[in-house]
């Protein structure tokens, strides 16, 4: 039987951590923290285990998580949306995007993807019947192209897909794209699909303007976020989707068949954990601090260092190092200089390599220390 | 913009759930035990969390979990699947079930769906492209009329879906029904979907035969499980597929795109847990006497009870007491003497009724003593 993803192979990600650990390097490939969740948090997932929280939350999550995810929007982003008819929880981001994506898309509807973009987008648009339209992000800065992108939009787009703060760049998107996104897509029925999840890790003052504080793009967009990065639990897999009330009824029911529901003891112990603002309120500075870092030891080196402006990646160029595609140079690096990183070319669909790697710098003092030590001996 | 899935509704088990707490009835209705999983369980999932086990688990599932599950399998079915080519965890059946069906079923695709039958296949199937082929089981005792399923096979068809235990009937397919199933199937096309995930609640001194013990079944299906019912953890959402190289190669392509990966504490703790072969081995006597004592209270009541050979469900034929729709007499049954149960009306596409409700025992003798006192009553 022939293969409905005939093309997808093994994830970058999974290929680069086992190959940094087949070679004993340092991996800043996959996005993770290599340091702990905060124990209260941990202490929580114990008591309602012990109360006996273990079976079936109810399909759209617990009533205290989307609250608690109602009351966070509204402080954050000033709109708070109804927990009861606006938002979701979901078995992390990944099934958020599937399930969103799913709910709209429909054989033969194009959906507008800007590249360099995460992996799991255009499967799940295929998956559906639907056409990736691939619009790549302008260089130097990955910013949009307004033009190119006006140009892809047909009367078949059913959707756009944004991701801000950007995997793999860093790049922010800034208010007034939005706007120029709400302007774009008003009186259409196009809709959009906002990927939030690095909402915490904006650097240098800047803002992450959320798609949820432009009214007309609210009106008609799931914006997706996820506890993974916030709360250093990448592998708990709670992400949860803010949508008006007639996209959300479509995106549970697919949800309700793909999963049906999230793990209830996490989610009871994050809503109690949510009360803790200076949590997430202390994120830009805790990475900040962590790129800036990485940034100062890697300088010295002969890799050009591209603005991150939010995240927890940092691009870097290597063209006065090497003209190599950068896979192969990814892979000797984690070879021959112990650092795994990610290429970007594995973020567009034609595989186009600018020479960029993307490092991961979620990562202990340490770990930066000793992987930008290896770069710069290059 | 028109829904993939108009018709749609509030789940049975959430609507059913709804009123029992409306009307402070006792909930026999959705399918979850009412006491804790086991101490030692929580404590490894503690202790997995303390020493930071919480970011992502490699796609397929942790290599341990895996393994576990592979020597399982052997021990009770005498076959061993190769944990890393055979395989995947997932998060709960119903992300199993998703994506065996999205990863075989393409448009225009037939897939026999043998009814009644849990609520998400349908959707999956349809969401897929493909077209459920509803073949009733035969009453009285829900076994498979073989010449109304070979009337329902044609070229078209890609995939059968069976259940065994079966949800919500309580019916085992027997050995031979299997064979006829692998005879019927063998040299076509077809693949076979085995939703096995009350494996361990038979009844009677029988055996549940899992389709993994018939070869020539085994080298085209996806056998899928769960350990929410056996381990009292519906709530945890975690699932498995045991299937050939190329079908698990074609699912992890689904699973990676849908969810990417499961809770990371979760499942290390789970793999320590499975070497308490008790636990599971105990689950027949354990659950046989919550059925015998309901069915013991129940007799003298005017229901009929239907034989159940295993899963936790009982199901109460209401025809000596009244002669409505089976969802309207659920209804009624919680809000006036207060037990809520599942109509098996709501297991088939065009809501046949039988007069059949379904009674969920995973239940503390106190809760059945309570439900079976009210029940007499009518
Ligand atoms: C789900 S594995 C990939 C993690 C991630 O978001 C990334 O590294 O880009
Ligand atoms: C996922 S909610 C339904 C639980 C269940 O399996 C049932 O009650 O049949």
């Amino acid at each position: 039987p022939s293969s409905k993803l005939p093309d997808v192979g093994t994830s970058i990600f999974a290929v680069m951590s086992a190959l940094a650990n087949e070679h004993g390097a340092i991996n800043l490939s996959q996005g993770f923290p290599d340091f702990n969740c905060p124990d209260e948090l941990i202490a929580l997932v114990t008591k309602y285990m012990q109360e006996g929280h273990n079976q079936y939350a109810p399909m759209p999550g617990v009533p205290a998580l989307r609250h608690k995810i109602s009351e966070k929007t509204d402080k954050v982003y000033g709109y708070r949306p109804d927990p009861d008819q606006e938002v979701t929880v979901t078995s992390g981001a990944t099934e958020a995007l599937f399930a969103a994506i799913t709910a709209v898309v429909k054989p033969g509807d194009e959906v507008v993807v800007l590249e360099p973009c995460y992996d799991s987008y255009a499967p799940a648009i295929r998956l559906a019947g639907g056409i990736p339209i691939y619009v790549p992000l302008a260089l130097p800065d990955f910013s949009i192209d307004w033009d190119l992108l006006k140009k892809n939009i047909s009367s078949r787009t059913r959707l756009i897909i944004i991701n801000t703060p950007h995997n793999p760049t860093g790049a922010v998107i800034p208010r007034e794209d939005l706007e120029k996104l709400a302007n774009l897509t008003d009186g259409s029925d196009i809709l959009i699909l906002s990927d939030e999840v690095y909402e915490h890790m904006v650097f240098d003052g800047k803002e992450h303007v959320s798609a949820l504080q432009i009214e007309s793009l609210r009106q008609r967009a799931f914006v997706i976020s996820s506890f993974g990065k916030t709360y250093h639990t990448t592998g708990w897999k709670i992400g949860y989707v803010v949508a008006p009330p007639a996209l959300t009824a479509e995106l549970r029911k697919m949800h309700q068949f793909i999963t049906f529901s999230t793990v209830t003891p996490l989610q009871l112990a994050i809503a109690d954990y949510m009360d803790n603002e200076a949590h997430y309120r202390s994120l830009p500075d805790f990475y900040q601090a962590k790129r800036d870092l990485f940034c100062e030891l890697v300088k010295p080196s002969r890799f050009e260092l591209i603005p991150s402006a939010g995240t927890y990646f940092q691009l870097l160029k290597y063209d006065a190092i090497s003209q190599e595609h950068d896979l192969g140079f990814a892979k000797r690096l984690t070879q021959e200089i112990g650092v795994a990183s990610v290429p970007v070319s594995a973020f567009y669909h034609n595989k186009t390599d600018h020479h960029y790697l993307r490092f991961c710098f979620a990562k202990s003092e340490e770990t930066l220390q000793q992987a930008a030590e290896r770069l710069v001996k290059l």
